[in-house]
């Protein structure tokens, strides 16, 4: 049994089941390091639905101590911030299940929503909307400022976001820090319209951790900061809430300089965008707000998004000064899908219920 | 097994498999309206999660023939328009479960979703985004006209857009054509909060078929129509693509009069709502248009409305005249949660891809 792992769905065994995984022995006592470069190195186990089913489908109930939805050939995205739910999707095949030191990123062709990818469990993107998500992250920092010329984006490693800042041709340089060369590898291989990003020649990629990099950079260096950081997709924004990340943020961006960060849904029952809001105006002077998007692969059908600006000259996120040129393409195969300036407005309007608890002073 | 019934879940069986139901052999037969009034008079089968659990539990897969996920005490939401996923959700106990000569209605306690309602294998409603639909399908017309006074619900028996209605001060009389009683009186029982609605005292319950109601109506009758037909919900706007019922419905309508009808989420891979649109352009002669809200419990966490007027004074549906009075709580216990009049212009800014194919020519 040694070498096989359970895959983790948000804490749960999800209904993808058992995967064999070419993992050593040693690996699973905890010696990943030693043995990591023969891991990325080792083929990525592919299993097909039927197989995938057949390994848990004759009784999953009594295999599985826990009341996370299974069903053969099925992926069951279920995280623990959203309990007594579960969004399903068919599986075709499994393309890739590998693990970095960092990691575990899951790969599979899905019936219906293209490929779909799953980082520790969390569901990253389907190919059927990444776009959505994509696009609103990007473009509502790059769009408010007037001729953004330098930006860095923590995490990503995707490539999505790449693809959508190369959409602007006032940008000089591009900075990534993503910290996992196994992601990237990856959807270079399986989402190469996504990984297109990298194409951009302004892109210069660091393989290091986001605060180590920008600790290194000159204060005020950057007119817009997007951080796509893993940690913030599912779990309540744990990095927004580390103040100390935050305060390394604001110091690299110019005065009047803008982050962007995905936050957490509306819809979440412990929805505390307030509390991010007060802790993004103690470290940034000028405007705060929450926006949110539809993509339906998230959990509630939506995300939301944090954009903070620092002191200077002032930012008023909900009307874009700088509106995209969609006739240019970057290294994107087309237009955008989602974004336009309208939405850009629309997506600051919140719920009555959610307007007092999110939205800016300034 | 002639007392056991399969609980069809859009036109697949799902996770709660095999429920008993209160029919006679008769009823099963077919000889439903002979039985009607012993059913509805029957109790209701209660059955805890475990219980459902214990049906199907032991080798679900070896039951069901289809590739539709199903798990023990999780009720599986996969409408035949969105092939490869499905939304679950966990059942804490099934409270109500009935059919009438028109439909099957399922109510259950889910864990973390409050009830849950699902008529004929549709999710309707759950109690914890409910207010999302119904104070959107109700305000958008509502608040789109000067001084509504008189209003016509078509389906909508919860009561739910009656107690949105409500909050208007300026309405005299509300129509409300309902076709089937056991769903009126389900919801009074289970969702006070929703049938509370039927306490207006300027409703007037009509237990008979829309069509035929409007039929005997004076031509110019209602300021408002409001459809909430089931058939809309989820199968592709069935009724909106009728032009007959349009045309009673444009007939009933002042010149100037304005109706409102859910339509297809923007992520359907049929999204033909331009169709919609079209043949609503050919019966109202005023203007059309397609705006949308976050609901998490539909497919996709969003569901489209159509909104149409007459000929007559011209209607700007995205710049709401006659603003809610948000003191005005009618015989509702609070205020609106959702709508707002930020939110009602926001709603109609479309995504990119969905904008061309959707938006009004007038």
């Amino acid at each position: 049994m040694a070498d096989y792992l359970a895959v983790v769905n948000g804490g749960a065994l999800n209904a993808l089941g058992i995967v064999k995984l070419p993992y050593s022995k040693k690996q699973l006592r905890g010696e990943e390091e030693e043995e990591e470069a023969e891991a990325s190195h080792s083929p990525p186990s592919v299993l097909n639905a039927t197989q995938i089913g057949g390994i848990l489908g004759l009784s999953p109930q009594k295999t599985l101590a826990t009341s996370t939805p299974s069903f053969p050939g099925w992926y069951a995205d279920a995280p623990p911030a959203w309990p007594g739910e579960a969004h399903m999707f068919e599986v075709e095949k499994v393309l890739f299940h590998d693990k970095s030191q960092y990691q575990e990123l899951l790969i599979f062709q899905s019936k219906k929503h293209g490929k779909i990818a799953v980082l520790d469990g969390f569901l990253q993107l389907s190919e059927k909307d990444e776009f959505a998500y994509q696009e609103m992250i990007t473009h509502l920092p790059l769009c408010s400022v007037p001729n953004p010329k330098k930006v860095l984006l923590i995490g990503g490693g995707d490539g999505g976001i790449l693809r959508e800042i190369s959409r602007h041709s006032s940008i000089m340089q591009v900075d990534i820090c993503e910290i996992d060369m196994m992601v990237i590898d990856a959807y270079k291989q399986f989402f190469p319209d996504i990984a297109v990003g990298y194409k951009d020649p302004r892109v210069r990629l660091h393989v290091e951790d986001g605060v180590a990099f920008m600790r290194s950079v000159e204060e005020g260096t950057y007119d817009v900061i997007i951080s796509d950081a893993f940690a913030q997709m599912g779990t309540g924004a744990v990095e927004l809430a580390d103040k100390n990340f935050l305060c390394w943020v604001a110091r690299a961006l110019r005065p009047g300089g803008v982050f962007c960060a995905p936050a957490d849904s509306l819809w979440l029952n412990q929805f505390k965008v307030e509390e991010t809001i007060a802790k993004c105006r103690e470290v940034f002077k000028g405007s705060i707000n929450y926006a949110w998007s539809t993509v339906p692969a998230y959990s509630s059908g939506m995300i939301g998004f944090v954009l903070c600006a620092t002191e200077g000259p002032p930012v008023n996120f909900k009307n874009p000064i700088n509106p995209l040129d969609i006739d240019n393409y970057g290294v994107a195969k087309g237009p955008v899908r989602f974004y336009n300036s309208e939405v850009h407005t629309a997506v600051f309007c919140l719920p009555s219920f959610a307007r007092k608890r999110a939205t800016s002073k300034s």
